[in-house]
């Protein structure tokens, strides 16, 4: 009997009614309520007129209407038939390259002939701090809640994101060239461990590797970098399989390896590693993918506005690669919503796959929550809408007149919402955004801040003989 | 020396400076100052701190700082840096659709087996009605001013667009089939020449034919069409080498023509001609467009979401020919803003061409302001900011965390901008949108009255044994 009664103890928790049967009504810090709840679980359990509670950081039931009256919540947020989802996951950014955006967007050859002297001229801690203000501001207004940098002076970044209140995985960038936070690779790997020793026991933020891509270092970089991720238990980031130029260079130094077989051959392909872009990948390289648990981001429209080609992003997604949506950074997607990928994942794998059931509304919301969660190596924490995770949740507008009707809500979530749509941002439990005014940070004034900075920006690409488009 | 003076005064016109030099204050309806003003002129003149100076419906002066002197405005709107352009104009929509909008969107020959079926149970005046009305308050704060149309009792769409005070050319659907409007193709051209009877000189409404397409209308019907649309000097709208099907049906019935050169060889292509989606078209085929002085609607997200292909639009436009872009139905975009096809036009030429280079920005917005004027024959009155033409103008927000900085409006507006950033929208001198409020029409009970409807298309589908997804 009392293993009966455990086991339907267990059932109940699993389904999130424990507490509100145990007790006659639990005390909640915030209740959503008359919500469409997409929790983006394993079933995929959608609930009409739902309703999330969450207590401190986490969430601690949902389910049906019922759950309303089981709960004593401090706070209501009422959403009136409102979307309410896992907030979005951004796999792979820049985030202070905001500063940049619209600069000479379709030069050719342009990391190497226009970025990076541009970076070596005007990064700096200043620039990395206005830069990630302002960038933090555009994805939590969009509905990220999560993302995952790329840069230097990370450890200003995490300043910006400990302020806002998001969660962030911060990887300082490793590169075999002198750049502004480090005269070289080896300086890098001090830079970024100086780093994870400040944050390591953050409760958003992580702190992590990022060694800009396999070309771009050297074969002993990427070892030692594997090497301490190991030891220290982070993540690392890095573009992986992006370019004709990376291709080309790593089939010269390892006898016609393609970079994921150089990676794994160098015992760098393991589940602590994030790869960017993954385009120029084949079956072969995607099996030693699935082999490793590693996590990828997806960045289509980054992707196919630099005419790189699509990844076999469906493809892995469908063989349980871990995989999610990323917009790569705001001189390359541009912009820093996953919302704005939404419709180009979907849409650019149909005319590639020649089918128009190819990449339905329900993957690309997938991939942009529980997979986005997975390729982080996050999904015990954040990615769906499940009792003792993280209340990382976004409260999506469906009655703006671009969103009615909704009689699928992915697919009005895929094809025809954009960022602007997002009404309510919540990380940890806390309101960050509410009627899309942030509550946490002065808009305004960091607006105001970016703005001035571009003058810097003109200037010196005035200055240098740079051309600005 | 008489002579002289009138050629100056010439030149001084077409810049638009003649009546403030001439006289010491003119007075003008509304001003528009400090703003970023993309004329998307000839000579694609942009004015940093510009002016924009409108009496009545036209555009008297477009300028630098200084016409502000020379104007006296009874309303004067500030728009502090933000851009100021021509407003959009969508080539190609179904504007009623957005009640259907979410339903089934991927299932495989869908307009045949989803949506014909669907609009034989559920078209009527009242779903005419209440759905333009929620697709026109979508566009208009959408940045879209002027739209063309192809759906069912269009008299019903011309009340809407009379009230909310939008530009549009509005054809009637001719098929061969029943239809909810009329029981045959010749009871619709029926229908449309009573339509064209009463709308014919409305200053914003222009009605049109619109035979569905060439294998949904017997050849009978479309030379009947092109002959009374030359009488009538109006429009006719059509799908054209969008599918398969059509091209099958039509090598058919035309000893293994195209359907351009189907409709060349029946005496169907002709400069009164719109063709949507035109992606199965060879060179030949683009010399017969070009040569009919025809236009082209170019819909690249409903394109590649039916996995249909990707018309050579790019090619088109290099061409000279008549073109510009459009959105399609809401069962198929499924927004209706072309802002949300600027990006994807961009990369998606830009992945099919292997060029980051090809689609620049400026051909984008240029398909979008005198590429669609152009496309749809009415270049002499919309699509650029110029003396004499109708003050059909937007206002884009550039201090939206996604929009800056900008250092390339046609950069930013492409890659960054989304349908919310639009401010105002202006069409025939008429403040419609200002500060994302609609002025004349209720945005909420027309939203009210769309989501009460989807009731009874769900009840409808539902009984029917259809499937929403």
């Amino acid at each position: 009997m009392a293993i009966k009664r455990t086991l339907i103890a267990t059932a109940m928790l699993s389904l999130g009614l424990f507490s509100a049967i145990s007790h006659a009504k639990d005390n909640v810090d915030l209740m959503i309520t008359d919500a469409m709840v997409l929790t983006m679980d394993q079933g995929k359990a959608v609930y009409n007129n739902g309703v999330v509670a969450i207590k401190g950081n986490k969430i601690v039931a949902v389910g049906d209407a019922s759950l309303e009256k089981r709960y004593h919540a401090s706070q209501v947020l009422d959403v009136d038939g409102d979307i309410v989802m896992p907030g979005l996951i951004n796999t792979h950014t820049h985030v202070s390259m905001t500063v940049f955006r619209s600069l000479a967007d379709d030069v050719p050859d342009r990391l190497h002939r226009y970025i990076f002297p541009l970076e070596a001229k005007l990064v700096s801690r200043e620039m990395v701090r206005i830069g990630a203000n302002l960038g933090n501001i555009e994805m939590l207004k969009g509905g990220v809640t999560t993302y995952a940098d790329m840069y230097y002076f990370e450890d200003e970044v995490a300043k910006t994101v400990d302020k806002i209140g998001m969660r962030a995985i911060l990887g300082e960038t490793i590169i075999k060239f002198p750049v502004a936070s480090a005269k070289n690779a080896d300086a890098g790997i001090d830079y970024t461990l100086n780093f994870i020793e400040e944050y390591q026991n953050h409760p958003r933020i992580t702190p992590a590797f990022a060694p800009h891509g396999p070309y771009t270092n050297t074969t002993e970089t990427l070892q030692k970098v594997a090497k301490l991720s190991l030891e220290k238990n982070v993540p690392v980031m890095i573009h992986l399989a992006e370019s004709d130029r990376e291709e080309q260079v790593i089939a010269e130094r390892a006898n016609g390896m393609s970079p994921v077989e150089y990676m794994d051959s160098i015992g760098a392909l393991n589940k602590n590693l994030v790869g960017a872009h993954m385009i120029l990948i084949d079956d072969k390289d995607i099996e030693l993918v699935k082999k490793s648990d590693m996590g990828v981001a997806h960045n289509m429209s980054a992707n196919i506005k630099s005419a790189k080609g699509v990844s076999p992003a469906l493809k892995m997604y469908d063989q349980e690669v871990r995989i999610g949506l990323g917009t790569d950074g705001p001189m390359s997607g541009n912009t820093l919503s996953t919302i704005d990928e939404f419709n180009q994942v979907a849409k650019v794998h149909k005319l590639v796959n020649k089918d128009r059931a190819a990449m339905p509304p329900i993957k690309v919301i997938d991939m942009a929550t529980m997979g986005a969660a997975r390729a982080l190596h996050m999904e015990d924490k954040i990615g769906s809408l499940e009792v003792g995770k993280r209340a990382d949740i976004i409260v999506i507008d469906t009655k703006a007149p671009n969103m009615v009707p909704v009689y699928n809500p992915y697919s009005a979530l895929v094809y025809s919402a954009n960022s602007a749509n997002v009404r309510h941002s919540i990380v940890d439990g806390k309101i960050l955004m509410q009627d899309r005014q942030i509550l946490t940070v002065d808009e305004k004034q960091i607006v105001k801040e970016a703005i001035e900075f571009t003058q810097k920006v003109r200037e010196t690409v005035i200055e240098s003989g740079e051309v600005v488009q």
